[in-house]
């Protein structure tokens, strides 16, 4: 066994509505920062043991399926580093 | 003037309780899974113009000190891409 950081990166998919990033985008213009767009993504970085990194991608790709992200609105990777 | 995007990695700084992780982490191992540890980060994906890869830098990192991180509590990163 040997130790990983999996890093599992959610996004809404392309065309679903993200009013955090609209909300957040309007105030950095209300404080005078010039940008075209802006989309938000919520990153997990899981500490774990696996037989090898394949293993590790498999698991957390796994995580994300059941519970990290949902297949309906959310697209995901997950990329994993020896620890 | 050239079109980058600029990605700010906001996450608490170690030591800051992350309740949102320990929830995960907790409802990941009840569904199974062995993990060690969880920590979660936000992310904002930003396209911008700017002079050089050094301006969108900087912007980006304003945009974190004036309001995607609170410093009290956060560490950022931000890196840019050119488009």
């Amino acid at each position: 066994m040997a130790a990983y950081t999996a890093t599992v990166t959610v996004r809404l998919k392309r065309g679903v509505l993200d009013p955090e990033a609209e909300t957040t985008k309007r105030a950095l213009s209300r404080l005078g920062f010039e940008l075209e767009e802006l989309r938000t993504a919520d990153r997990f970085e899981i500490d774990l043991e696996a037989e090898s990194s394949e293993a590790a991608v498999r698991r957390a790709e796994e995580m994300a399926e059941r519970l990290l992200a949902n297949p309906t609105i959310h697209d995901y990777e997950a990329v994993v580093e020896e620890r």
